[in-house]
């Protein structure tokens, strides 16, 4: 799926989508790093949250490209983990919401 | 200096010095978590509190070493850093004391 075969509308969708979904996720990391953070009391603690935080890094990292050929992964994977709904999709071409739902069942 | 020329006596005061001090610099870092934690908004806010965990991590690890060939460098640069004060190292042996005393000079 190459950048061309989306179009300015659908992009702009996917763009907003993509964000949304991020603005999301990072809020909810912001608030459960606060609150593992407000309960460490020992070394072992902090440790823990350093683990935490480089696998949320490295998972994070990975996740939000935002790159066309990829995209429809990272959408049904976003949808999956409860970061976006598929309706907030809609505006995409028919072809790419059955493929990102489809992609959401495996 | 090898683990034979510390007397138990001194072995006795070493690790309660070794204790102690380890002690106050994880209880003022759990501290400074939990006080930079709640300033986190933002992912680079969180990325640099990991970065920060790391950095702590990876001193603390090397630091607290509780080796008896190197624990005069190690006491020497906890009285530097001020988790120990020299008088807490009080019943070592004079030249012991004089060693920590002129490294942390350096």
């Amino acid at each position: 799926m190459l950048v061309m075969e989306w179009t300015i509308q659908e992009q702009h969708i996917a763009e907003q989508a993509f964000n949304r979904a991020y603005c999301r996720e990072i809020g909810a990391l912001t608030d459960l790093v606060r609150e593992r953070a407000q309960a460490v009391t020992s070394i072992q603690d902090i440790w823990q949250l350093h683990d935490f935080l480089s696998a949320r890094r490295h998972e994070i990292d990975g996740k939000y490209d935002y790159d066309y050929p990829s995209l429809m992964f990272v959408f049904a994977n976003l949808i999956k983990d409860g970061w976006l709904a598929l309706e907030e999709l809609e505006g995409l071409g028919s072809d790419k919401l059955a493929k990102i739902h489809a992609l959401t069942r495996m």
